[in-house]
């Protein structure tokens, strides 16, 4: 088995972490033991290029206990736990991913993976369609369908389809309900406050704190924020989303304005320079700015490379630049996933029903490939509701069932006043 | 000019608060000066059948501005403000509608507005429509299109034209994101607590409160209930939103269980019977009930009467019960709409983004409806883009334009990690 | 039975809403019953003035059912229920008030409630201690004691007794734990926000809404403004309470700032001009600023008045004034508090805790006014253990107790780490 | 110079973290700018137990500048930073203490530190204090003061006063309002669930979450567990507390009852056994249980140990132990302080007012230690003031002052209504 990763020998802690996420991970967990029975996956090969977590870890023994052959590559290079990755290759799943591996040696890792010649991609971002469709189109053919995690990943599929480029069909995950409105939300939330926390040590409370990005990712960011005690803004183009802001409780201005005012800056926007060159001239001497979208270019950090005098790390993921003038401005992380980087990502409980939908839509491929032409597909709306359906009771909560005649009722237009 | 209202000696106090009201909707005041200047609506009857408020006054004059030929009914007994009836007949535009009718005045109103032959009706839960349909056939021909206020009217509108049945094309005003996703939500959470405060003068923090449905309006007002301190119980037969309930910081549970446990219930589904007989059996001694959702069907109000050894009124809006154990219940606005029955309804500020939609509805159909086959519609992106951002700017804040590069990034496939 | 009310008509509407009222009462109606039976105020002249609302009318019922012989006035011009003071009277306890009585009316109605010559005082404000200690000094000698509910007039009081003019003994209600930490923090917060809501109905989220002064009421009014969705700011001459407000998430500034920033604007300070002409020079155009400290100096209303060129009432309890250059400022009740202006005051479950301290102050002073000298009292700390003991239990909730052992543990210094 | 720490090596990156402390922390540095000038403790042998943290590093350089003489140990064997510790050897002042060290060399440290035999004495917890009055009472005639952090440690201070055994002044630094109003509530509650978190990656909301002890420190951590998405349970001995811990919006109950219904505990009482065995026979599988308070006797482990069957550790500061009948709890940091066990302790901007607080009280006792009888002391009121007046003015905030006739009127009995 080929594989490259940090160290075998941290195996076993790996397993004890990817155990203690399965305990908050009950959705796929009553997958796993379906999919060993039904092997939905018996034979297929897999290449996944995601964030190598425990709770990812969970996700791999899922789609092997479903019969897969799967191969792991990491969708960024500063989120693999490598304790996680010395556990799954131990437990026979090959891993490509190294902890702070550098740009080429993360490429080199995705090109090994996708090289495994896949029937199904797995992917947080869109980088091994974009490299099937780029560099190695001869592998297109084997390519049965594909799962595609976060909403960048699917604005780029769709650019690709848009183009009648993209070559199979793939599952936007994403587009699940119970994926978006629970791991961007209340998943972003919670693990990219824990990441600036964790790199800074500081209060958030008294704290200005300016969300740019105002879609699920940033909804929950800014809740937590306040939550937190801080003082919010959020800037956002497209005003139906700025306006939500404002009815939510933040201020909502311009970010040429907001960058005069924050104390903190989190990127939330699946764009690009949403803190651009113009808006680091205007900060606050110590600053601090992270990122929690998909890439790290959400903060043109180049252009702040290029205005400083000085540039050091003072404590680890905290990168200090001095700019001319003296003020100081704090990158975390590089301008990476700062919840990735600098914490362990979302927490287990979120990602169970993320990575649920990412085990079934596996087999929905498996089931209805032959029937799906190129293009970007949803789950049916049946999976939400088991999925939510099996998280509530395993959180011991329990929802009410229509009665007959409520139901008549909702489907009726005669009933009146 | 036939009309029917209360007393028109209250015009002057009834223009004074729709005078207040219109300060709040600059939305609205924006489109007013363009329609009396394009004259969209020019000769076109139009017959409504709304909440008379402060605010739906504001849209009155909107649509007169723009040459509508109006009739205005109440769409509920017990929400007409009597003083800007009158305020709207003194400004010439006819009125039906009395505050606290009985039954037969409101549908004898109802069919007073109808009987005027419309070609574009308006509706806020689908009566006028329903009228049309069931006993006043011979008037659809005449009818060009409709515009709907509500979620409960589209579920109806649905319903009919799933049906078949359906006569003419009409705008779910209730779909656009300005119209839901702000006055369902923002407007019900203030306006509900409002109308319970007004109704009981109980203090909400340390209560528990029950809120039954989920869905914008239910997500509104657990919100505000938790942000005066309560403690927040939710109920709902969909599991996706139980679990965004439940992530959004409240108690999930059956209504079986919460009607133990309730202090305070608010019916917000949509549907019937969301508080049953079985339900009153099980609240504790003083449970208040309500109901913000839109017919007075979804707390089973003759249950309880049918259970009940005795009942007074012992506040205003707050009908005692009492249950045979001797246990109280007691019920406010006799089931009916609590924010219009006890308070004012929705604050004008969301109530421009709602009627904003109504009235650039109204100028829709009259451009497209030659090109509409019966159906419901929702109003295009542009229009939602438009209000809000005006609305914005009338809030003094501002947002963001992408740059050309940013716009670009966003809808390219190739650009990466 | 001398008295001096509205309308003795509306006397079986009070009794109905002070009944309500009983019911979310359940300390004060503990303490009803016993004093009923141990009548400890048998025969005692009892002189009061205090807001004539339902829940003063438990008070009221209290009091005499521990023999009382009490006679009430209003504190406030503008706060008596008038169906609650025909209640009183027609129970048999002599009313002066009279809501919107004009400011001669209101101090006769003081006047002739301090001649009926009390042994004990009940003030909200010291306004009784004020006139009988300014121009009744004759009726001094046979005033036992007396009890003070408000931060405003334990203030006074102390002034009083700084300048050694104080004659008799008075608890100062308002020191109790159970009084300022609820009735002044939850009360305000909730029953302010009703208050400016039933006045205006505007929409609270999106709002700028100022507070001015951060003690008790306005860490309540300033918490409820946020849990609405406000945008919260913080005005403060206590640098400590400044930065608390800070923490819990408010922005602080200076007046000066913040006049330019403000939708809504309440004051809380318990002195005068907190809200001045140069900060009304500075508003939006549209502010509205309200009062819910003690007096209607809060607010310099008189400079206002000047400052206008026109002034005329849009709404109950709104009036608008129209500065030279055109900008409106609405002044809500006339400057005086909004909450028992507007609304209905204190919710009954707070003032329960309030009124209890009031009902077990007099009894105090009863026991213990020959061994006091005159001065400023706080009841002993086991009353505020005893009264929340007593709300818990009702409220169906409980605590723990400590065991011997941690009893013990807690009061030793030798055990360590 | 005699120290003991982990490794020297570390000192540069100490250095760099109690910088990057330093930048939150302007309190204490115009502080040290001053002292450095007055020298108020030239010469002056202290010895101080604190947690050795990067917050701790200021005030040492702070009382360093000031000429004392200082020797620190830690306060906890749980919360050293070594690299802290090194970089303060570096600097010239001799530290004991070791991140995670045995019993025994914890009691050796101490004793090292305490039998440099100091003039003054600086204590977090009273253990300095202590071992003087129990097994080093031929040091104390050299000491002429000393200052105390905690809550606890100011209890076991007046019970050992309360003794009439206690033989120098101390200075109650947590009394102080800039120290427990902030320090005890924003500090603890933010760092406590940072605490959790780190240890767990565990999602906060949908969790139920149970603060057992409603001091300041459990108002702030039950606040932004709250904050963060939790259902809230809050367990308290004083019913004033409890019914305050409603009113904020948490549920009340017993422990007996909330040891059956919580997910997360944290125990922040002061005292002992708040988390007794009879508690965890109730417990939930999976229960997660985490001590803040002072010291580790807060939970019960000994009975935990004693009733459990297995034990392991499944991530760092997660044990888990498994009951006879299977159920697993996990104790995080072996019931030591989860804030300063697995994360960083209170972050340096709440620190700086305590150790402002810490460093003033060090320079009162030199001004008046002949004039201070042995007791317990609080800093005057204007202190307070100060501190809190630079922190606004650092933070960019600024506050009202009172005109001369506002502070009039304010002491005035006169003015009425």
């Amino acid at each position: 088995m080929d594989y490259d990763i940090r160290d075998i020998g941290l195996a076993e802690k790996g397993r004890l972490r990817a155990e203690w996420a399965e305990r908050e991970m009950p959705v796929l967990r009553t997958i796993k033991e379906r999919f060993a029975k039904e092997k939905p996956l018996e034979g297929i090969k897999l290449a996944g290029c995601l964030h190598i977590t425990a709770e990812t870890a969970n996700l791999a023994h899922t789609l092997a206990a479903a019969g897969a052959d799967l191969t792991l590559c990491a969708s960024n290079p500063l989120s693999t736990q490598d304790d996680i990755a010395a556990h799954l290759v131990e437990s026979g799943i090959p891993i490509f991913a190294i902890k702070d591996e550098d740009e080429k040696t993360y490429f080199d890792h995705m090109s090994a993976t996708v090289d495994t010649g896949p029937q199904i991609t797995m992917d947080d971002g869109a980088d091994v369609v974009a490299m099937l469709h780029k560099d190695k189109t001869h592998l297109l053919k084997d390519v049965i369908g594909g799962m595609e995690e976060t909403t960048t990943g699917v604005i780029r599929l769709k650019a690709l389809h848009g183009e009648g480029k993209l070559a199979y069909p793939i599952v936007a995950v994403n587009d699940s309900q119970t994926k978006h409105m629970f791991d961007n939300r209340y998943g972003t939330g919670q693990s990219s406050l824990d990441g600036i926390i964790r790199a800074t040590n500081l209060l958030i409370t008294g704290k200005t704190v300016v969300t740019i990005g105002y879609g699920w990712c940033g909804k929950g960011f800014a809740m937590r924020a306040k939550g937190m005690g801080a003082h919010t803004i959020v800037c956002e183009v497209d005003p139906v989303k700025a306006l939500e802001a404002v009815m939510d409780g933040h201020q909502v201005m311009s970010m040429d304005e907001a960058c005069k005012l924050g104390d903190i800056f989190l990127t939330v926007t699946g764009g690009m320079k949403a803190v651009d060159g113009k808006h680091f001239e205007n900060m606050k001497d110590g600053a601090v700015v992270a990122n929690s979208g998909h890439f790290n270019i959400e903060i043109n950090v180049k252009a702040l490379e290029e205005m400083s005098e000085a540039k050091r790390e003072v404590r680890d993921f905290v990168d200090e630049y001095t700019l001319e003038d003296g003020r100081k401005v704090f990158l975390l992380a590089q301008g990476r996933l700062i919840n990735l980087g600098a914490a362990e990502g979302h927490p287990p409980s979120v990602m169970d029903m993320s990575f649920a939908n990412q085990a079934l839509a596996g087999e929905y491929i498996m089931k209805n490939h032959s029937k799906l032409d190129p293009g970007v597909y949803t789950l049916p709306e049946a999976v939400d509701t088991d999925i939510a359906s099996i998280k509530l009771g395993a959180m011991g909560m329990s929802y009410d069932v229509l009665t007959k005649e409520q139901d008549v009722y909702l489907n009726s237009w005669e009933v009146g006043t």
